[in-house]
């Protein structure tokens, strides 16, 4: 019996019980074994929820359980997510995440500690929730030095450009329209300044080169001053406008990371990427460039790609290779 | 040091002495190990080439050899590439390949064996060559049910039909210049009757169910029937044509298996899929629809996967897990 924790019972972690439990049979197949949700960390009660009673309010429960080998961390937020990390891996607990802005902050120590502890920290679901595109740039890629990485990694963004060039409306507009269907938070700055997406670069960047730079590095410019006459603008030069994120290692050695709205050849495949949908282009010197597709974001895309994770941790048989023990850039 | 031996120094082969040369410092840094070409079997000789003495023309040289742990199988057709790999594989020797015609028709029986034997059998190459979607399906969708998978399999098919919708020229005249230019052979049937994306299209079924079904269970039907006049019409529907390779499992478990010339509206990423361009959609129930597009074929790109394997075999870390127990369908 595999015994797992859960730290966060929101939107994602919700998902991945929900995937545990739809797809119980093919993973348990894969495992050849039992798996079982064991503890939820989580500040609410559930009351009448299937896992009532299986919420905890204390990492120690968690920590303090040799059964529980695989941890799944869901919370967001750089604290205590990567506190209650860190201490799982201390624990020797294997930690799984979709917490890009832990990754981003300190996945070079995580790393190291996790290679030092014998256990795993992945992190698939950080980057593109449904695009498998971070153990592609580790496993098949492997032959391959990297050249680019170029990608549309924010659904918002994507959202909201997409629209303005259907229906030739202004940002403002659609705004309203994404944060009233979900697409769009509160507080959009995160997304439309481009914040989400460069931390996204700085994970895929750290993974094709082994060098973890700090976000004040990328070059970023958000959406908010796009308007619908440069879209339209654009169009007329059979170009869409994508906010791209872009990493690039020069002949020097060095690495640039951008985030910048882009125009995009109606050529290329990424300007056919619509709505909230991401793509990862990369490009490596023997393989050519290819590109992955999927939904970037929500529940199950998500869930599944940390439910993948949890298997691999479970099996110990992937490991990221040594390249990344990740230095600071 | 890994030592590997090459079976056959063609295109592929050739490619992949390439790709080692060229990136060694980036393949022994992630092998944490030197690796060493100690053979290359083919019927020929090759004077003047740095891989001249590693030449040899008896399989039994490389099966007597302990020292070599991994062999890439490139020789292309059943015979004797799949008398060879059995023999590697019993040798107690992982064995890699770009060989679709092998994998599709005994695949089942070599993974058996490599499993019984505690040795890999890899094919990343033989789908897709620049597209990493084999260990894509076999680890980051692990955690889905797989629904359904399309894709533009055959780089030549997809020439032609793109020079035909962009030329508006007809089958015939479009395939001579596709000889001329060396993206179609002198004998094209494989590729326009569709038996080559039917072959990719069984392995790619039988990774995602379990079971390899025979190239006669495959309802194929190839491109020479379409015209310039159906492009044109397709068109003017906002469709391109495509060769659409197809996997669905129904409702009854049943697989369902076809190759054919598809109208694929222009709203689909698969549409905007052109030359030799390949690429494949995958659907899960928890992931959604996830699209992987690259070159489909390629000495570099071809062989920059099986380089890929070769350092997954050496490595021992990745292993097909045991749905890949393919029964026979």
């Amino acid at each position: 019996m595999i015994n797992i924790a859960l730290l966060g019972f929101g939107v994602v972690g919700g998902g991945v019980a929900s995937v545990i439990d739809t797809n119980r049979a093919i993973i348990e197949e894969r495992l050849a074994d039992r798996i079982n949700i064991k503890y939820i960390l989580d500040l609410r009660e559930f009351p009448g929820n299937k896992y009532e009673k299986n919420i905890v309010h204390s990492i120690d429960t968690i920590l303090n359980d040799p059964e529980v080998t695989v941890v799944a961390e869901m919370m967001g937020g750089v604290h205590p997510a990567a506190d209650f990390t860190e201490a799982c891996l201390r624990a020797g607990k294997s930690v799984v995440t979709s917490n890009k802005a832990v990754v981003a902050d300190c996945g070079d120590k995580l790393l190291s500690l996790a290679a030092e502890k014998g256990v795993r920290y992945l992190f698939e679901a950080s980057v593109g929730g449904g695009i498998p595109v971070l153990r592609t740039l580790i496993n098949d890629l492997s032959s391959n030095e990297i050249l680019s990485i170029r990608g549309i990694l924010n659904g918002t963004t994507n959202y909201i450009l997409t629209e303005m060039s259907e229906k030739g409306a202004a940002y403002a507009d659609v705004l309203k329209d994404a944060q009233r269907l979900g697409y769009a938070e509160a507080d959009p700055t995160a997304d439309v300044a481009g914040f989400d997406a460069a931390r996204k670069i700085v994970i895929l960047a750290a993974l094709a080169w082994g060098k973890l730079l700090p976000l004040e590095k990328v070059d970023i410019t958000g959406i908010t001053g796009v308007t619908a006459d440069d879209i339209k603008a654009a169009y007329s030069d059979g170009c869409s406008i994508k906010l791209i994120a872009k990493a690039e290692k020069n002949a020097d050695g060095e690495i640039k990371l951008s985030v910048a709205p882009t125009k995009v050849p109606g050529c290329e495949l990424l300007s056919s990427v619509n709505g909230v949908f991401n793509a990862v282009e990369i490009t490596g010197n023997m393989l050519g460039t290819a590109v992955f597709y999927g939904r970037g974001a929500g529940r199950d895309a998500t869930a599944s790609a940390v439910v993948s994770d949890i298997i691999d941790a479970a099996e110990k048989k992937f490991a990221y290779p040594p390249r990344l023990r990740w230095t600071r850039g």
